[in-house]
């Protein structure tokens, strides 16, 4: 029912009771899915992957088209879902657009961003399986945060490993994570040997996601039932984020539209995939022109300039390979403010539904970025993350189009976090110190030169 | 209508029409009122107090008992109210209590705290008298980003004098503010004389409120449609807050539920009368035993230890004076982290009520506060406002003593506003390092003695 002015509310019956597996309607190769799959719990420790437990596992590289959603885990999913979805009507104003433009909001939950959806997923099958405590890699830490929070609600410990220069200089979100009881080591650690053996050669290290994900890694391996748990990529991660879209199907029914174009930021691809997969199957079922597109970086722009290829997902090369849309594990995005979107690589469903056209990508610099979220914050008076922002300016761009063609084009994005973390993000952009980090072509040759099986003369001349 | 598990929501067409207007309920003296009366628009300029409109003015010392809210305002309200009343089941079991704890949450609005509430009115009532500029004085600025947010919403510039330690310390509510096409200007500036002056003297000043209102006052008077607008203390503030109140009574209604005992933080005295009020309209009517507390700091504490009197609001003395309970206006409360309750006086309306016994106060040191609000954090994935945590640190003890009794007590409290932009306030309590700033009963006894009217001697003395 609608319960505001410009906003669509559904009741808390009306969390969806399934997850959509979008392996029941697309053909992906089993492969593509298989050589990137995890080594499962049975194997035991001592693999250089996660060990991610069997039910979670099966559900997500099945072909059922619904996979239930544990009860406990929509009773968690009760205490802020349904999140709203809005007509925004200042913005189309602000643009004097005939778009009807419509975004799904996940920040109102205490993490601030749609990452809890699948943390409290994750941490339900890991107690299930026995773990009693996670760890993670963090940067910003919104992952981090959301996990901490996940893990609090289900009664298991959290260690999460936060780069050292994210620990030191943007300590919010490390004390969000405190706040929800878990530990937060800075990495490099010397808790671990691999945050040890960074120390020795590079005592003021400032780290990287890389080298916190392997302290993660192996502290998760050094406990009896410890778990290492990912925010993104993995098949059973976008099977969570979906949620997301078959809430905006409901609440778009309510309003009596279908859209017209879908879009959302991509990092690795489950912000994208929550989403769009959803609004993916009713294409499929009705042969709605619906157009899906992702939304990246041009500082990481791995869908618009990457290669679809066999490739590791860690700088370091010790996770399975993955077929994705990648710019090479050994590429390293230029600093930027949205720090979930400075992943090289791609989720393999997402991958696969780009290889085959069915999804488009676009990429944007920084400025026009934060240009776009400031006017949607004046509009809409809601900061959006900066990860976020890159969604509002493909639909400001589309709501342009829609003008200048005289089209009551229908926009639905999706603003997966708020920004009020990352406000001193916006105060450089207001003040004009925004680099746009355009990555040069030589660096993306050099990098995909040096994937796996490639020759590494190109990388290395 | 039940709109989650946990949450009392209503619909947009629910928005109160009407603010509560207590003055028709209680015999509160005309004279407490019209000596803290501000010289009304049709003075003209020259006078030290703000300039308000009539047709504000006039609704809050009238006895109508319900005001009509403007069409234009109220459109504004339901662009983010009615706001959630959410039943604190988490936090009722981590307490093992039989209360039934119950908060409005406010902070769901882009400024992040009930201060929007009666920003868009004022705005509404000054654009309407012929107002071009606004102009503010701000600490940390959760009043300075309501009202640049409504006077962007309703067309009119605005500047905010930020004291300057704040705009150097704390960037992050001066970015909102500028995202809202606000000037904001580190105060003292060289832009007023009253800023001259002090930089004269002093050129390294990090501020004061009582200075950055000077400025806003000046500025506002050298401009030939410029008005200055306060956050909280006058009749009309406390008015707009009561949509608070009134929603609350309602989806308590749903709830099926009448409050034992409602609780609010108070600084000036709009937050607390703005739930309050309504609730002791009800109490009037039905004869309901409900308590009505107000939470102040142990570090300003007026109502616990001050004295009913006339004094002036600000430090300088240059205001109309107002009976109200009060420090002293040279009162100087120690540096703490909820600094919208840093207030040496308090409101008229909820002074006159406090001495007929008709509330009750209850004063609280910064750890336990801080304590309460982690609790909340953890137990409601939901960080409050350090002003905010204290009506928390109520809610809490109250429910301990429910459980002690075993008795169901309803408790009712108001979260005010989100804590996001305070974290670091919440990082210094968890390392343990936050004073709890008891004020030595010498510096309030000589605060009091130079009341104005007092002998000067004992102050001196």
């Amino acid at each position: 029912m609608k319960a505001t002015r410009n906003q669509y509310l559904l009741d808390a019956d009306d969390v969806p009771t399934h997850w959509y597996n979008i392996l029941a309607d697309v053909d992906i190769p089993t492969a593509d899915v298989r050589r990137a799959r995890p080594a499962a719990a049975e194997q035991g420790n001592g693999v250089s992957a996660p060990n991610i437990p069997l039910s979670m596992y099966r559900s997500s590289v099945g072909k059922d088209r619904f996979v239930e959603i544990p009860h406990e885990v929509r009773e968690q999913y009760q205490r802020w879902r349904p999140t709203p979805l809005v007509r925004a009507y200042a913005l189309e104003r602000a643009l004097d657009t005939p778009a009807h433009i419509y975004y799904k909001y996940e920040g109102t939950n205490g993490a601030g961003s749609h990452k809890l959806n699948s943390a409290l997923a994750q941490v339900y099958f890991y107690k299930k399986a026995g773990a009693k405590e996670l760890t993670t890699g963090t940067g910003a830490g919104q992952w981090g945060t959301a996990l901490a929070m996940a893990a609090q609600a289900f009664d298991l410990d959290c260690t999460a490993f936060m780069v050292r220069c994210s620990f030191d200089q943007k300590p919010y979100r490390r004390v969000m994570m405190e706040l929800n009881g878990a530990r937060v080591v800075p990495s490099p650690s010397p808790i671990t040997k691999a945050g040890l053996g960074v120390l020795e050669s590079t005592p003021d290290s400032s780290g990287s996601l890389a080298i916190a994900n392997a302290e993660a890694l192996e502290h998760a391996r050094s406990l009896e039932c410890g778990r290492f748990a990912v925010g993104s990529g993995e098949n059973h991660v976008l099977l969570h984020q979906t949620v997301i879209g078959e809430e905006a199907l409901r609440q778009l029914e309510l309003a009596g539209e279908f859209p017209d174009v879908v879009i959302a930021a991509m990092g690795a691809g489950s912000n994208f995939a929550g989403l769009a997969f959803p609004f993916h199957r009713e294409k499929l079922r009705t042969g709605a022109g619906t157009r899906l597109v992702a939304v990246e970086p041009e500082a990481c722009p791995k869908l618009t300039r990457g290669r679809y290829a066999w490739d590791y997902n860690d700088f370091s090369g010790t996770t399975p390979m993955t077929k994705m849309y990648t710019l090479g594990h050994t590429f390293v995005p230029p600093g930027m403010h949205a720090g979930g979107l400075r992943y090289h690589g791609s989720a393999p469903l997402v991958s696969a539904l780009y290889d085959s056209g069915a999804i488009e990508a676009v990429a944007y610099g920084q400025n026009t970025v934060f240009e776009a979220g400031a006017l949607f914050a004046r509009a809409e008076k809601l900061i959006p993350a900066p990860e976020s922002a890159h969604a509002v300016r493909a639909a400001v761009d589309e709501a342009m189009r829609a003008r200048a063609e005289r089209r009551a084009t229908v926009i639905l994005f999706n603003v997966s976090g708020h920004g009020l973390l990352d406000l001193s993000a916006y105060d450089q952009y207001l003040a004009g110190g925004l680099s746009d980090h355009a990555v040069p072509a030589e660096q993306i040759a050099a990098s995909l030169a040096a994937l796996p099986g490639q020759s590494h003369a190109g990388a290395m001349s």
